[in-house]
C-alpha cells in the first residue's frame, strides 16, 4: 500500500474527528422530519473534495450525489446515509447526543457510528489521495441518502431514475469494521425489512376503568390480542404464508457460518442477556440470527405511562413493529399477508400503516470485488477477515445488486460496542484509522478487479 | 326544607365557585407526589367553618380531619378526598387543567368533579347553616384524605387507629349527582380494586432489531404474552381462583338493577363506542357493568413511541393494570393469585408491583340512613332517585362499613358528562346548586334517623 497515503491518514486523524463532529452536530433524525440542512452540509463537504455535486430532491429527504474522475476509468460507487435514528431515551446518554464527545479513545454521538463516522472516514481517504497524488485511483461516485433509518423511502426511485448516472463496477456499502475479536468483517448482503404501525381505537375518549372495565372495549387489550395472533411464545410467526418465500440456509451457507467466530458470550455480556431465544447455541444460533425472518415489537404505547397509578381504560393503543426478511421475501407481500391475517383473526378494526420496506439482497461470494475487499482487509488489519453471507440488518441494497447488477461489498469504522440505534453510540478512533486505511487500500487496487467483471 | 338555608345556597353560588377555583388551583396529583400543600389549604377552609381541625400525617399524603358540634348529638361523618388524577394528556384540554374555567354554565378543571367540587359544595352547605342558624343541625365530622386516586394507601390505617374519633351514625360519601336522565342517583357500595404494575426486563440495553430480532428475548413480546395469559378475547380472566370469592348477582340485586334506567345509547355516544363487550345489552349489560370483576390494562409502555419508525428491540416493557373486585373478593388474594398465575405460565421473570388495593363494600338498602338520603333526593330534585346496589368504581369504603359499622350513603354535584379522570373534567353549576341543597336537606333531617339505628 502507498505509504504516503497511509501516513497522511494517520497524521490527519484529528481532521477526520473534526469532520465527524461537524456532521454529528447537524441534526438529521429522519423519523422526526429532520435532514435537509444536513444534506446541504454533506454536499458542501463533497464539493470541497473536488466532486461535482447535486442535491436530488425527493418527496422526503434529498439524495446527495457526488462524482469525480480518477486516474482509471474503473468506477467505484460509495453508498452512505446522512440521517440518524432518534436519540431518545435522552436520559440514558452520558454526553449530549448531538455534540460528538471524545472520551478514552472513543467518540460518542448519535451518528458517530451509524453512519456519519463512515462518511467522515471516506472523506479523509479522499483527502489523502488528493494531497498525495492530486487525483483518485479510479472514478468515484457517491450516493448519500437521508432516509435510511426510516426505510430509504425514496432511494429506490432515485436509483431507477438514475441508473446510468450511478452505473459502476462495484459499490462499497455504508458500514463495516471489526467484530468482537478485532477481526475485520465483511458482508455480502442484507436482510430486507418491513416497518409497520398497528393502531387500535375502541372509542373516542379514555374512560374511568371503574365505569367501563366490565363493558367497554379496551384498545390496549385488543392490541395485545392482535399481537398475540402474530407471534406467540414459540417464536413462530403465525401470519399465513409468511415463510413461503424464505430460503432456508444451504449447506454452503452453513459452511460459511461455520467459519465465523462464536459471539455468544460477547452478546450476552453486551446486552445483559442470560440466554438466547429458544436457548439456541452454536451453529443453530448463527443460523437463526440471519436465516430466521423476524417479527419484532419495537414499541408499545397506550393509556397512562407516568409514575404511580391512573385508573384509566384506554381508547387507543399503538404498536410499532418491524419484520426482517430473508431472500426472497418481499416487504409488500408480507404487508398484504399481515393485513389479511389480522382480518382473518377478527382484528379488521386494527389500522395498519406501512412505514417503509426494503427487499433483501445477496452478492456472490466469488465476485472479484468481494474477494478484493477481503484480501485488502487482511492486508491492512493483519488478521483473517470474517465474511458473512449477509447481515441481520437491512438497507436499500436490493436495487443496486439485483436491478443494476453492481456487486456491493463492505468496509467501515465500527466495532461491536458501538451501540448503533441506542444511547451512547460511539466509534473507537483506532477503528476509524484502520477502516480508513482499508478503504484507501481497496480503492488503490480497485481498477485491477473492475475489468475482471 | 328550611327556605332560608335554601336561599342562602342559591344566593352564594358564586362563593362556592370561588372556593372551587381555589381548591383546583392547588395541584394535588397524588400519583405524582403532590398533595401536602392542598392538605393545609383544605384544613384552613374547614377551620374557617368553625371546625376543630387536625392534619394527620401518614407515610404518604396526610389525612385532614375536622369536627364541629351541632344542635343534636347525632353524628354525621363526611368523606372526601383532596387529591386528583394526573391531568395528562394535557393537549386534549380546552383550558388549563389547574385553572378552573367557567364556560356555558359548567366549570372545567382537574378535580372540578372528582372530588373538589363536592368539597366546595359541602363547605357551602356548612356556610348556609352557620349564616342562617349560627349552628349545624347535628355534629359534623369530616375526613378528607389525599390518596384516594392512588388507592387510599394509608386511609384504612387512619380509620383503624381513630375508630372512636370518627365514630358516627352515618356517613355521606365523596360523590354523587344526577344520571343521564337528570335523576339523582345513589349508591350503597363500591367495588374493590387492585392496582399493579407488570415490568418485564429481558436485558440491560435496547438492541438493534436487525442484530437481535431472531435471537434476543424481546421485553415487549414477553409482556404481550404474559398479558395474554391473564385475559384473552373471550374476556374471561384466566387467573386460577380469581372468581372464587366473587358473589354473583342475586335475584334481589337483579331486581334493583331492573329499576335503573337504560344507559346504553348515552354511554355509546359519550365514549364513541359502537358496541359493548361481548355485545351485552339490557339487564345483562347492567349485570356485567357491576357484578363482573375486571382486569383492565390501564397503560402500556415499551421501546420507541415517537413519530415514524425506530428499529429497536426493547429490553424493558411495562403494563399498568387494575382489577375491579366485587364482594367478597380481596385485593391481596388477587395479587397473590396473579403472582402464582404468572409463575405457573412461565412468566416468573415478570416483576409485579402492588400499587394499592381496597376491598369492596356494600350497605343494606333498608338502612334508615339510606332511605333518608333517597327520600330527601326525591324531595329536592322532584324526581325519582335511582338507587344502585353499588358502583363500578372503587374507594376506601370497606373499613367504614365493614369494620366500624357506619352506613355510607351518597350525595353529590356530578353529572354523566363530567369526564372524571379524563381531559375537560367538569361539573354543571346547576348540579352544584341542587346537590348542595340536597345535602342541606339531608343534614337537616339526619337527627331524626340517627336514633333509629
Amino acid at each position: 500500500m502507498d505509504e504516503r497515503v497511509r501516513s497522511y491518514i494517520r497524521e490527519h486523524l484529528d481532521d477526520g474527528m473534526a469532520e465527524l463532529k461537524l456532521l454529528c452536530a447537524s441534526r438529521s433524525v429522519s423519523a422526526q422530519g429532520e435532514g435537509r440542512e444536513t444534506a446541504a452540509l454533506v454536499a458542501e463537504r463533497l464539493s470541497m473534495r473536488g466532486m461535482e455535486t447535486r442535491i436530488a430532491s425527493t418527496p422526503g429527504n434529498p439524495v446527495v450525489f457526488g462524482e469525480a474522475p480518477g486516474r482509471s476509468d474503473a468506477t467505484l460507487l460509495i453508498y452512505n446515509h446522512y440521517d440518524v435514528q432518534p436519540a431518545e431515551p435522552l436520559e440514558l446518554w452520558d454526553s449530549p447526543p448531538f455534540e460528538a464527545t471524545v472520551r478514552g479513545g472513543q467518540v460518542f454521538a448519535r451518528g458517530a457510528d451509524d453512519n456519519k463516522g463512515h462518511i467522515a472516514s471516506r472523506l479523509l481517504m479522499l483527502d489523502a489521495y488528493r494531497a498525495v497524488h492530486g487525483e483518485y485511483p479510479c472514478r468515484i461516485k457517491w450516493v448519500i441518502e437521508g432516509e435510511e433509518e426510516i426505510g430509504s423511502l425514496h432511494l429506490a426511485d432515485f436509483v431507477h431514475a438514475n441508473a446510468d448516472l450511478i452505473a459502476a463496477d462495484g459499490c462499497v456499502w455504508e458500514t463495516g469494521g471489526v467484530d468482537p475479536y478485532d477481526h475485520p468483517y465483511l458482508y455480502l448482503g442484507l436482510r430486507g425489512i418491513l416497518y409497520v404501525e398497528l393502531r387500535c381505537k375502541t372509542g373516542t375518549l379514555d374512560a374511568h376503568s371503574g365505569i367501563g372495565g366490565s363493558i367497554f372495549p379496551n384498545a390496549a387489550w385488543r392490541l395485545v390480542w392482535a399481537l398475540y395472533a402474530i407471534k406467540g411464545p414459540d417464536e413462530r410467526i403465525r401470519i399465513s404464508g409468511f415463510y413461503d418465500a424464505a430460503w432456508p440456509a444451504t449447506e454452503t451457507d452453513l459452511a460459511m457460518l461455520e467459519t465465523l467466530p462464536e459471539e455468544e458470550s460477547y452478546l450476552k455480556e453486551q446486552y445483559g442477556l442470560d440466554r438466547f431465544l429458544l436457548n439456541a447455541t452454536g451453529l443453530e444460533l448463527k443460523r437463526r440470527a440471519l436465516f430466521e425472518p423476524t417479527a419484532t415489537v419495537c414499541g408499545l404505547s397506550s393509556g397512562y405511562q407516568g409514575p404511580g397509578s391512573k385508573t384509566v381504560l384506554p381508547a387507543e393503543a399503538v404498536a410499532k413493529m418491524d419484520f426482517r426478511l430473508v431472500p426472497d421475501m418481499h416487504p409488500d407481500a408480507v404487508f398484504d399477508a399481515l393485513r389479511r391475517h389480522l382480518d382473518a383473526n377478527g382484528f379488521d378494526d386494527i389500522e395498519l400503516a406501512h412505514l417503509g420496506g426494503e427487499p433483501p439482497a445477496r452478492v456472490d461470494p466469488n465476485d472479484p470485488v468481494a474477494q478484493l475487499m477481503t484480501r485488502t482487509a487482511e492486508e491492512v488489519y493483519g488478521r483473517e477477515a470474517h465474511v458473512w453471507p449477509f447481515l441481520g440488518g437491512s438497507g436499500p441494497m436490493h436495487p443496486f445488486v439485483h436491478e443494476l447488477g453492481i456487486p456491493v461489498v463492505a468496509n467501515g469504522v465500527g466495532w461491536p460496542g458501538g451501540r448503533p440505534h441506542a444511547p451512547n453510540e460511539n466509534i473507537r478512533i483506532k477503528d476509524f484509522q484502520l477502516g480508513t486505511e482499508h478503504m484507501a487500500r481497496f480503492v488503490e487496487q480497485f481498477p485491477s478487479v473492475a475489468g475482471d467483471r
